[in-house]
């Protein structure tokens, strides 16, 4: 209820400060008998693990995560799966000058106000290094769903003016460079003007896609709870994001129906401008979303803000700091998106598992 | 769990075919002692109703709304408000002739997946006739929030390829014209846009803003029940939205920091490119959201499709339908944002009502 | 969270006051394709219908449920139920002269409190005939579960000093007499004691019985969603149940281990002491569980009580009521039994369809 | 879903294994500022701990909890709180001897057909073990409710066949004796009937009770979330209780009304058979529960069962078990009492904050 979990049948529930002692996760509502071990959480934290480039904050965490419950003799039980990170560096820094400081951007001014008093200390509860256990429990998404043959890639399709090139797309490229771009050359351009910008001082936003393939027809709830809403719902969640789009998103305003419908054939559709959803249910094709993430708004160049006492002062943001937010984002998108499907997977099945349908299955 | 309820304090749940007997709601968690009755709630539904332009479908539904508990000598009482509209002309149309085709871009073809058959009369569930109980529980949620100063107001921004000007911008413009646009001179253009494309057959895509004004600070839980990602899943849970985007939206990906941020001075913020959200949670500002609606998909132009035997068939849609289901959604958008922060508004007093801040409040 | 909804896949959400216009109860997350009529709910709403002996209240309501969504062609569709009773004789009486008085052991103190002012006419929310939409409720889940071979019986175990005796026990015998007693030497000491009671103008408890047969091993969650304790919330919230008990009960308090325990044999257990419920998880063994009901506090001999501005009064019920609750609590037994195995039914399916054990299955 | 959560406002999670590498809980909806550190919960553990009487498991465990996350300077933020206990001894002992084992009225063989599987050391998620982290999040809730003038308490009311006499009834003695029994003369004859279950190798079932005092007018919803129902699933939802019963209990089977029914006069109630609920909802005098706790099923008196393959096999449990595992249960069941009314106290908040009643408060 106070929003630190998600999900319905597979739940995801966070706790943990930025600098506090530790950061967990609950993860409930896995099936048991799914293979499971640290090691295939680990992957996934490594790729949003920060200082592993020159683009991202140079902060240091080795982000280990132990499973502390719900896995036995190499397997689930079915009984939930307690995460732990500990945080190793978190009283590194002093933080006080800040205590009293409403950084602009931030949810300084808003926990202030909400609570009375805020934990300040590297952003508390706010900081973007909550998704690590977003991470880790969409880990655990992707082990389930793997063993139904459902995938879920993300990448970076664009950073600042740099688009991705659909004609250069190479899936392969992705894990080549720190930038999730599946166009290696455009990932070489965005190498040279993220070096600009931090010269700068500056930051810069991020767009995001996240596609997820053989997702069987039928997930999602019709009316408030469709797959795309809960999709939204996830994917808004992420820290610094302030778009969502399923499929064709804001292009759809412009097209005509004859253009947007996607034809069906005995041999599949034929063209997906929906986005793999349709009346909020799966239709079997790729599930395709889009999101748009803000610039970071920890800055070197000065900023107008006001302190707790309301007078105005002048905000600078020293020490280590991710200049685009977006850079990091690919995998907590992945992992939001795995959890959603696997969520809704299980509550299909719970309710529909008697239905046989005499339905073709088009892609 | 069915996905036919939303909201956690304050929570609507409906039910209802297109062209079942009647459409359904219970609306539960409103606080007792609002004064409530059945005119408050008509204004909005008239609002949404078909037939009151030619740019709309022509199907005539009275949508009279009946209370039918909760209320007791014109108050709230705390109870559940059970919400019913007769469904008056539910049996003058013969749809057998598609119970086995599946339309382009419908849901026919997924719900007959999902549930092995499916109610095919206008759409059964997922027809856009279930928003009516939304909007009509939208009300209510307006009608608490008037009581705290807050107002929720929608508006069309952009129809196909006619945006709204900001220079014309009138918010008394907005009731005055078919398609809810505050620019009086865009309206003229889709008047004559919407002619065109009827005589073709076609259909065609709309954009809405929703705004919501004195929205107190702090409300929106962390990490998972953002106030904008609750107003994400909402907005994106209307019938055909494609993309919600919050404040500045898409366009934050080329911006850089200190464009974005939205600095504080003791008078203010001095803009609101966020949108009204930071972190999550309420800033005192404008609460700002946009949504993409696709075209319909019902077309007087034949497309390609499959039947229930998975045969190759044509597809013209005959009847009445609306070319742009964009029209008729600002109440619908409306009151969405009104159950969301109706919703955060008693989980924030649940949950902080304690809370002294010595925080100024800056708009 | 208004608590006026059961159930987490499948729920059951009533409204409706004992004399506004109707009652009503969406049942959401009934598996499509079930057989489904308003025949199938009746029954059951006939055997709590008050009215039909000289022992429960003399008021008439035909109690005639409709269905207003959720099935087509005569089976579910998936998609959530409405049900509605018309209350027909809702206007008959005068109440406003209890608007002030607050009767002893009545809800009507704590609801003026809790709410500020309340609907007195009848008792409003509080009144007992809230529990046929529960009826009703309970009915759908019954028609699954018996698509699956489960039973759900209850009877009337005690009635005041009365008792059955288990060597007349005939569960025929239950139907054929009005409190629901399978030993008819009981019932007819029964109608006896009810006589003189109802001279008298007192009222009495009473002891439900309820049990399921053929519930297969495995339902129930372990830790807070134990089968027992979602069972002995379901039972304690009708209408004056005081006590819930699961098998033995609070026998076990003086029971020792070697009595208690109920060994197993390749053959099958060779006891139930446990109530078929082990760890909070079916055991495949029969589920019984007890309920106590206070006696009506609707009393014809006067008792001493508080009106609205704190003035001693003195309070005699007028009118039509139950001498006692407990006799036509059966049904209401029986239905919430049902909605809690048909909720876990479903639960377990979502979370464990992919489990095969090797284990025997014993009764 | 999976049941391991309660609460709706306030909610508590747990997870961990008897014999896994530790055991959590997530505390989630504590409003802020509310002064707090390990040691206001250790008090309340180290009651519950086993080996501090001969009479209890002499299992050593120090259950040392760690506050994780959600405190700041002493004082709680409103973020989740997380609280971890090591298991300091969970490789001591070799289990593998009762893998393919089910012992009598254990949870082994429900688990082994739920999941297919189970975690066997120990009893893994069934063991009572997992109450520990329940003790420590109802401290949480004894803190928040101690700042509102909300106390919670509980005693032993009856062990095996010895019953406290009221007479005798002393507050103070609860804390002096190891059954938490307010009769100093019946301690000691339960000191001497458990010498003689022990040489015995028997087990006992147990009675306890439960008392709030200084609960406000006003907690708990109508109709299915009744302060009752809740306190009947948090209470039957403790390891090894069979009834739970609120006030008189199944007494009422036998009371008229004239009897039963709390006469309320301007100095207060008359009497309490009620127990505090009213309608589900609190009265503001003594809410009042009782539970029945049946034997420990872990005898060293052999008896029959099965194993795994369905063969008939001798049990005996050797080892450290609680020959009544009543005795250690009087801080679980109070923190269950403290979780419900702390979660009905900001349910009642969130839509009842703007009530104001004019009717007087009695005790």
């Amino acid at each position: 209820m106070s929003g630190n979990s998600f999900g319905k049948l597979f739940t995801v529930s966070t706790f943990g400060e930025s600098h506090g002692p530790a950061l967990g996760c609950v993860v409930d509502g896995c099936p048991p008998g799914i293979e499971l071990c640290e090691a295939d959480l680990q992957g996934d934290l490594d790729r949003r693990k920060p200082g592993t480039s020159r683009h991202t904050t140079q902060r240091r965490e080795p982000d280990q995560v132990r499973i502390l419950s719900g896995v036995f003799e190499g397997r689930t039980t079915g009984t939930p799966i307690g995460l732990l990170i500990e945080n190793t560096d978190q009283r590194s820094k002093d933080y006080s000058n800040i205590a009293d400081t409403f950084r602009p951007a931030h949810a300084d001014y808003v926990y202030s106000h909400k609570y009375g008093f805020r934990d300040y200390r590297g952003g508390g509860r706010s900081s973007a290094r909550e998704t690590a256990m977003r991470v880790a429990a969409g880990g655990i998404a992707r082990k389930f769903l793997a063993s139904k043959g459902i995938e879920v890639a993300g990448y970076l399709s664009q950073l600042g003016p740099i688009r991705i090139d659909e004609a250069r797309f190479d899936w392969a490229e992705v894990a080549r460079n720190p930038f999730f771009s599946p166009d290696a050359e455009a990932a070489a351009r965005m190498e040279v003007y993220m070096d600009e910008l931090r010269k700068e001082g500056n930051s810069i936003g991020a767009r995001i896609s996240v596609v997820a393939r053989n997702v069987p027809v039928g997930l999602g709830e019709p009316i408030f709870d469709r797959l795309d809403a809960d999709l939204a719902h996830a994917l808004m969640s992420i820290n610094a994001v302030k778009g969502v789009e399923i499929g064709d998103g804001f292009a759809v305003v412009e097209q005509k129906g004859t253009e947007h419908r996607d034809e069906m054939t005995p041999e599949g559709f034929l063209s997906n401008h929906a986005g793999g959803v349709l009346g909020g249910i799966s239709t079997g094709q790729d599930i395709i979303a889009h999101i748009a993430l803000k610039p970071t708004s920890s800055l070197r160049l000065p900023g107008r803000s006001i302190n707790a006492q309301g007078e105005p002062i002048e905000v600078v943001t020293k020490g280590r700091h991710d200049p685009c937010v977006g850079i990091r984002a690919t995998p907590i998108a992945e992992a939001m998106m795995a959890i959603v499907l696997m969520d809704h997977y299980l509550r299909n099945r719970g309710q529909n598992a008697d239905v046989t349908s005499s339905v073709p299955v088009l892609r």
